[in-house]
């Protein structure tokens, strides 16, 4: 086949995708201009491989201290990974084998994102869930009750995907530090979102039980896919990822995946250097601003939201909430749902502006009216 | 910072990497013109959400039966993932989870990548690692023998990441099938290599005993990173590996990530798409008779092959390996070495045409000298 027709048939499979502009369901969003001419620059790069690409394994290093700033620890240790998932799997692989114990478990709340069961699965430690209090933030003294000699980590999350709420993680910090476990935080979505926010939620490095922080670039950091973080206290914890590496320019290999894109990384540190740290925050006062305008608009029709949104995640409480996503669906738009309580749930990412939260509720008035909903 | 400082910030960085026409050392390659083309137009998709990137998904359903059919099984099952660590993973965890057992283990050649080490931390597998042959290819009797009610998977390696080697997977399919275990073939590097070579290596699933296979299109299908591949005989693989996802628009998932990148896999059906066969088979011959070049010239300078070379990848013997590669390191040329026997080695990617082999030959002369190394 020629350029053309190859271009062509890409085309006409890219034309069935939903456009972003109708999309409130994703975690992600579409890149920052600046973060997509980043990635075109380093197309051809491989973290994987340091002693060949110098210059982008130091972008890495400075990215990640960047980040590091931001999260109160200038000298953590991390790298750009995969997304959250491996993130996640990192920091409880990290915990595990840091202690050695023959039935290992972590203790997590009922909120943690559906990942954690396959990070479970492959790590071979059980998750035990616990409950959350009535804001749906997990409940501390439940966490500290099934804590155990086998517990290697309890998880906190900084942003919860169904509803963006954010654990005591003060509280789980010092449970932490008592309890002699580690303590990893998943703030895949709102690492880049709480720091930015007027009113404060303590979830990162400056509470001294954290030892490892999952915040993704791809998801708030409007980075290319793939690009997630995780970041550690210190060294110490990568030591426990490593691995020879016989045939490369470096010596241990502490990452999950060997060859890595360094594209995507230089997405993320282009986009954080464009827009600073006022940029990141006048973006994310958007998010917020956005997000109570929907929760206005679906207030007049009747609507209300789970909790009093914290960032720009939003659940509403209806009985009818399957029926709802799959009208909608049917129409092109994206919602999704939770079950816990039944709801539906929006995201109200950089790319649902003002006038997409409108033409959202002109078509979300007419499903609820066609499937009486309300 | 303005775009204008931020792109020359990014540049100096990129300034600092070796070029491509310097390494020697590399698996990956600069990527196709038409990977590029093909990646930029799906930049923003997210496979982990196949709901929104409804065309992105039926993409990759394309790719995976293109490769499928090369791979002698159309329908296959399988998807594209973030590399050879994450495919191999993916395949043993499978075999893991097909097979209860409470201390697995995999038998595995000693010439299996070093990824391998890091697979068995994470699966809680324990690897039994066999002797080689006098050619480099694993001992099919001691792999019998080491087999044993614990093993869930036995590994044969299609192109192996020293010598290039490939194992006798015909008798190791005969032994999988006899022991019934699964046997995982990593074919990460030669199975977009193999199936273009006059000379026939069965590797595939044409043999009866493969279960899966490591297939990356980032290696020598010449796509952007990330691209590797992970496919299974049928769906029952997959359906081992399965979470719920509640929040999106797919029901289940069975990778290992959850975000991933449609703009890589775009470009790996762009690259197999526009050469076809035949242009691939071109392309393959070009780099084993570079690699024929490097040989002869490298023997005119009294450096011999470990073996001769399968495809293209060639490892010489000489005690002074390191030293080697460290003062063509100094001169940004990139090699490796290899330990058993002590060898420096080179992989001959697309990227490394006639005039490289000869500009490196004259460096390497150089080298030579300045260290009395022959």
């Amino acid at each position: 086949m020629d350029v053309v027709d190859i271009i062509n048939d890409l085309k006409s499979f890219r034309r069935k995708d939903i456009p972003y502009s109708r999309v409130l369901s994703s975690m992600c969003t579409s890149p920052h201009p600046i973060a997509v001419k980043a990635h075109q620059l380093f197309i051809e790069t491989n973290l994987g491989d340091p002693g060949i690409f110098v210059g982008t394994w130091e972008l890495e290093r400075k990215l990640i201290s960047m980040i590091g700033k931001l999260l109160h620890k200038n000298d953590c240790a991390g790298y750009i990974c995969s997304g959250g998932t491996e993130a996640n799997i990192q920091g409880i692989r990290s915990a595990r084998n840091l202690k050695r114990v023959k039935k290992p478990n972590i203790v997590i709340p009922k909120s943690a994102h559906f990942s954690f069961e396959k990070i479970g699965d492959i790590l071979g430690v059980r998750i035990k869930r616990v409950g959350l209090d009535e804001d749906y933030r997990v409940n501390t003294s439940e966490v500290e009750k099934k804590i155990d000699k086998n517990t290697i980590a309890i998880v906190g999350i900084a942003g919860t995907t169904e509803l963006g709420q954010v654990d005591p993680i003060d509280e789980l910090s010092e449970i932490a530090i008592e309890k002699d476990v580690k303590l990893h935080v998943d703030a895949a979505f709102g690492g880049l979102v709480i720091p930015f926010m007027d009113k404060k939620f303590p979830f990162d490095f400056e509470l001294e039980g954290v030892s490892s922080i999952t915040i993704d670039p791809h998801k708030m950091g409007m980075a290319t896919i793939p690009a997630g973080g995780i970041l550690f206290r210190d060294e110490s914890y990568l030591r426990a990822l490593e691995v020879e590496t016989p045939y490369l320019t470096s010596k241990y290999q502490y990452t999950l995946t060997g060859t890595r894109p360094g594209a995507s990384v230089a997405s993320a540190y282009a986009v954080l250097k464009y827009l600073g740290f006022k940029g990141m925050k006048r973006i994310i006062e958007r998010c917020l601003k956005n997000t109570i305008l929907l929760v206005e608009e679906m207030q007049k029709l009747g609507f209300e939201p789970v909790i009093e949104p914290i960032m720009n995640v939003v659940s509403f409480k209806t009985k009818k909430a399957e029926k709802i996503k799959e009208e909608l669906y049917k129409r092109r738009w994206v919602i999704s749902t939770i079950k816990e309580p039944r709801a539906i749930r929006m995201v109200i990412m950089p790319h649902v502006n003002e006038e997409i939260v409108l033409n959202f509720i002109e078509e979300f008035k007419r499903v609820i009216k066609s499937i009486n909903a309300i």
